[in-house]
């Protein structure tokens, strides 16, 4: 059955980190009783191999895995794929080309709230694992251009990658140490809103703790999410 | 592909209850990096008649859409079938008799943690939904039986069913107020410990909230899922 307007989670990475996309699928949809929310269908399956890993070529790459997970949704009758981990998106397009349904980029989806909030003159701090940030993932990505402001090696070393394996491990504490420095130092150098380019990142990381305005992608994705499916289902009930 | 130890959450009802359960799975998963934590196949749709309703007879049964939700989760390959909300286990057997899948059913983990932690003699209060109640989903379950304190129908139709129903409308601060003023009542009255036999309810009622210790039903079901699906995992290492 392949309801209409029904959102395909293509989750896992981590597993927090699409607990927490739903949850702001549900936040952003405006109801008063269960049956006013969107149908999610969420295949969380974290036997995915590395994704940073693979991007510098020392580990298997996570695509075949992404497909079979991706392919769960298909079966199970999901009409949209979205995917809430940034770095999975470097694979993006090949999984777009198996899956053969409607997909949702996450980086578009916080592209456009980052343009809509700072403007293409304001300086924007990004904040993601390395391999979204070497492979270009933000940065390379959408026009107009935006003026980045990113993270230095140093950073990258001491505070934002081991505060995104923090998160993972469940140390939230010490996940949440280190990345409101690395934010702290982004506003230092002049950053006046910061993308949270990780899904982890979030979820220790939120507006009251971070010295500027932040861009959450998850949140983005989750909104985007949200209007496809009502968009959908309203579509279904005009053409009844 | 049926991979060993894929848990299936039917969820939706409502879907914060599905994100609950979604996290203390995460929770309850001895894990360091995504890999570790267990896999999971969720179908919130929460287009599900109600449920209470189709128990006094006013509404239409909510089994079809139970079942093609169940079945959504049945091609996406899972394992297991497991329901976060305690009122859907009215439909527990016939469920099972379709879905030919092994499922783990909500008020018997939640029972016998009330069993370890309050054993037969104490006084349980149980707080959960008027189907919940009156069906005996609870009180008629397990042997031996538990010494069980209930809501009265003033109880039920100013607290309780008003608390349950502000958790699905987002009104966070009103579930609490009211939910705990439930439980204090039944507090009052004797009861040692309370189960929370409703998945909204943990989402707004826990431990330091509560007057008493609580049996978190929600909590009790993603324990007794993780344990399901590490011991098939092992299963499948051990005969390789």
């Amino acid at each position: 059955m392949r309801d209409a307007g029904v959102v395909g989670v293509l989750g896992g990475m981590g597993p927090l980190a699409t607990v927490d996309f739903l949850r702001k699928v549900i936040v952003a949809t405006p109801a008063q009783v269960d049956q006013d929310h969107v149908p999610v269908l969420a295949s969380s399956i974290p036997q995915v191999p590395d994704r940073t890993a693979a991007f510098r070529g020392v580990g298997e790459s996570p695509l075949p895995a992404l497909v079979a997970s991706g392919q769960r949704l298909v079966r199970a009758g999901a009409g949209l794929i979205v995917i809430p981990c940034n770095t999975a998106h470097l694979w993006f397009e090949p999984l777009a080309d198996t899956l053969r349904l409607p997909m949702l980029h996450l980086v578009d989806a916080a592209l456009a709230e980052a343009r809509a909030l700072a403007g293409t003159r304001a300086r924007i701090g990004l904040l993601g694992t390395e391999a979204t940030l070497a492979s270009g993932l933000y940065t390379g990505r959408g026009r107009p251009g935006l003026r980045w402001l990113l993270p230095t090696d140093t950073e990258m070393a001491r505070l934002v990658t081991p505060g995104i394996w923090a998160v993972k491990a469940g140390d939230t504490a010490a996940a949440t140490a280190l990345l409101r420095q690395a934010a702290q130092a982004l506003a230092d150098r002049g950053a006046e809103t910061i993308v949270l380019g990780c899904t982890e990142i979030p979820l220790v990381l939120d507006m009251a703790l971070s010295p500027v305005p932040v861009i959450d992608a998850t949140a983005a994705l989750a909104r985007r999410s949200v209007a496809w499916s009502l968009e959908q289902v309203a579509l279904v009930a005009s053409a009844a």
